[in-house]
């Protein structure tokens, strides 16, 4: 809705006949996300490897979005496309309520991730719907009703999870979901409590924190709510000691410590999951796109055992027809023992560490726009200001410019598709991408920023 | 929750290794669905096929529920299969943004098949998140705020469609989604409008409507949302004129008419889409299950012109990360053209009169307990009373009782798994299921009947 999607390449080849029934049923009968559905002209994607995809003229792009932040082990991993085959040749679907031994396999190895004593998996069909379950697990465990959330969030797009939700793809919905406070969380560059410092921004996010509980009245927080690393918001590392003051807080005023993982989870981060950046276990934690690389739908909520044993002898009110769908989990299985096996999370960490991060702050040496490079893994924003003393962004928030747009088809004429929202251009590629691939990535990226600022 | 769900078979044969170990991680790590999960003990299912499936103790069992009513075109139809494997070799996955040829066909033929102007297509994961959007778009497109729905009704587990749920599903969740407001549809059998027959019930209840949009204020009222034919609440079919009075009403009074889909559209109820009964188009239709047969998760929302030129030039404030995943639309494709192909619709029409409703009439001669035999197409309750004149349920209004867990394990010892919700059994095979498999379960169902009821 408000962020810079690839769009169409101009050029001279024309469109394959198959790309173009393909793109013209689109517009006749395909509804858009977030979109103006006749301000659209979609790209067309005919196949998909690796890193790479290839659109309907035969141009092949590096994907530096992962799609939505989701192809984690890249396009068509052999592993998980001969999961989903095998499985499908199997039993492609059981109902929920019986047990089968994909599903079976899928919880447990997610539960061997996840941190702490997150040990019972409760499966949805994506993210949405897994913090709408986390949130109603904590207001039944609890018996208390306001989630607090912080601005600069996202949390889904169905409508509890979207007025949970601290961005302005909220505003157009915030009709009356009752319950949904926002609070700000620590964010140096734009600090909402005037700090100089990372110490000093984590003391007084902290202090904030305490003061809306306090005015919001503990005995009626149910849960508190956070990406562990705010992911399409802006990819903000909270401040070392920041998740464990969450934590404590949450600990002294009898509120659950809901982390949502959708987006941070499965390796982004360099990590398993994010959270353990903090060194902290919350009480539920969110997740789909990574734990299968989104090949089939699946998302859901890891339980600590305090909130298990709430719904052990009592109905846990709440599921959906594909919960624990086995085409999905067989592709979970594939991914997360393709991440063991090949040991995708410690090279995540050490590509974000020896690749991604260097090259990105040679980038800000370079070009006066860069405001500011953070991030972790593979999991990175570039800030994008008009001027670095005023701060003042590239695009208002909730909005684009000129400028993000020219630095997006600057990309994408180059041949690589970036991931764009309001002022900012995160670097989120496939997990599996290799040093040589981002740094391909990273050089067309800096032609782009080059050219669309020109001339100093 | 309050159904009778299927649970193992105890006998002599022992789980085979495999299934032992489905069993131990099932209840080490999957946290199921409206359950409390102490009190479970799932069978595990191994292996299915069309209209049959195999637990772990090597039992084969006739599945007279279609799972939850969504294996529309039963188990592993190789033709979907083969689609899905397909499509997996090819391209598992694309973020909605682009546009994609399966995703585009899958639209393409979901609107050849929806009534009147249809015809622009909204992908989800799932019945639940096709309402919640349905819902935001009528609230936008109308500017107003509130959605009328029937009691005795279900339309999805997160918070917003959970609300707009008439049955008990909804009360743990029940705190706070402001603008739901339920009313009461036409139920001849337990009439709340004292009427005795179809045509003084479609009057009486068309008054009461009319009295509550007076009364919450046309003015207000974004939306009515109506299972086409209520599904899990009772199969209670509209009588003549009543959906053609509800559109008529909605018209007058500038509120959209919103038909859930979701368990009675594709086929299930001897047509393409249960409205065509009444002949009449809602401004917004919602399906999933019986779409793609569950093989991959998949709900979605067809959408009329007026409402889509809402959203031509203005962005809609909705999305989610799998909308038209390529997997899920590849296995709608194979499904929609199995469905025309083998003229499965006309099939099904023909299988309720000629079939399924003569032997349920047969049954309930024989039966004291069936109170009323109500249905079509592949679409059948049995209304099940401990006395004929009083009609008082089997079984109290979201609960059970020992009579219809007796009638459950009667069928499930003798291989046949029913659909049992409260005081009900419904008959809702895949609609691939065979005259002589129709006979061979409903046999079953006779003898777990009489067996139950002992003599008279």
């Amino acid at each position: 809705m408000t962020s810079t999607s690839p769009t169409r390449l101009t050029g001279p080849a024309a469109l394959t006949a198959d790309a173009e029934r393909a793109y013209d049923l689109d517009r006749q009968h395909v509804f858009h996300s977030w979109s103006a559905q006749e301000t659209l002209d979609p790209m067309v994607v005919t196949r998909a490897e690796g890193s790479y995809l290839w659109d309907g003229q035969g141009n092949r792009l590096l994907d530096f979005s992962s799609q939505l932040v989701y192809t984690n082990l890249g396009h068509q991993h052999p592993r998980i496309v001969a999961a989903i085959q095998e499985q499908a040749a199997s039993l492609c679907t059981i109902a929920p309520s019986y047990a089968n031994g994909t599903r079976s396999e899928a919880a447990r190895l997610i539960a061997s991730h996840t941190p702490g004593d997150l040990d019972r998996v409760f499966f949805t069909n994506g993210g949405a719907d897994a913090n709408e379950h986390a949130i109603r697990m904590a207001r039944l465990h609890t018996g208390k009703h306001k989630v607090l959330s912080t601005y600069r969030s996202y949390h889904g797009g169905t409508q509890l999870a979207i007025n949970v939700t601290g961005d302005p793809r909220r505003w157009p919905s915030d009709n009356g979901s009752t319950g949904t406070v926002h609070f700000f969380g620590p964010f140096l560059y734009r600090s909402p409590f005037a700090a100089t410092t990372e110490e000093e921004e984590c003391q007084r996010a902290l202090a904030h924190l305490e003061q809306v509980v306090a005015l919001e009245g503990a005995s009626t927080i149910a849960a508190i709510i956070l990406e562990s690393i705010p992911g399409t918001a802006g990819i903000m590392m909270p401040p070392p000691g920041y998740l464990q003051g969450v934590r404590e807080l949450c600990d002294r005023n009898g509120i659950l410590l809901i982390a949502d993982e959708v987006m941070a989870g499965f390796g982004r981060a360099g990590r398993w999951f994010a959270v353990e950046h903090g060194g902290v276990v919350p009480d539920l934690l969110t997740f789909a796109k990574g734990v299968n690389s989104g090949y089939v739908p699946l998302g859901g909520v890891a339980i600590s055992e305090k909130v298990y044993r709430t719904f052990a002898q009592r109905a846990y009110p709440g599921g959906l027809t594909y919960s624990g769908h086995p085409l999905a989990c067989a592709a979970a299985v594939a991914t997360i023992e393709t991440m063991e096996d090949e040991g995708i999370v410690e090279r995540v960490d050490a590509l974000g560490r020896e690749v991604i991060e260097p090259e990105l702050r040679a980038l800000a040496s370079r070009h006066p726009w860069i405001g500011e490079v953070r991030g972790t893994g593979a999991f990175w924003a570039l800030e994008l200001v008009r001027d670095r003393e005023s701060r003042e962004p590239l695009a208002p928030y909730g909005g684009s410019s000129p400028e993000m747009a020219a630095i997006v088809s600057g990309c994408m004429r180059r041949g690589l598709i970036p991931f764009a929202n309001f002022n900012r251009i995160h670097v989120v590629p496939p997990l599996t991408i290799t040093a040589e691939e981002a740094k391909e990535g990273l050089a067309i990226l800096d032609e782009a920023l080059a050219e669309a600022h020109g001339p100093a």
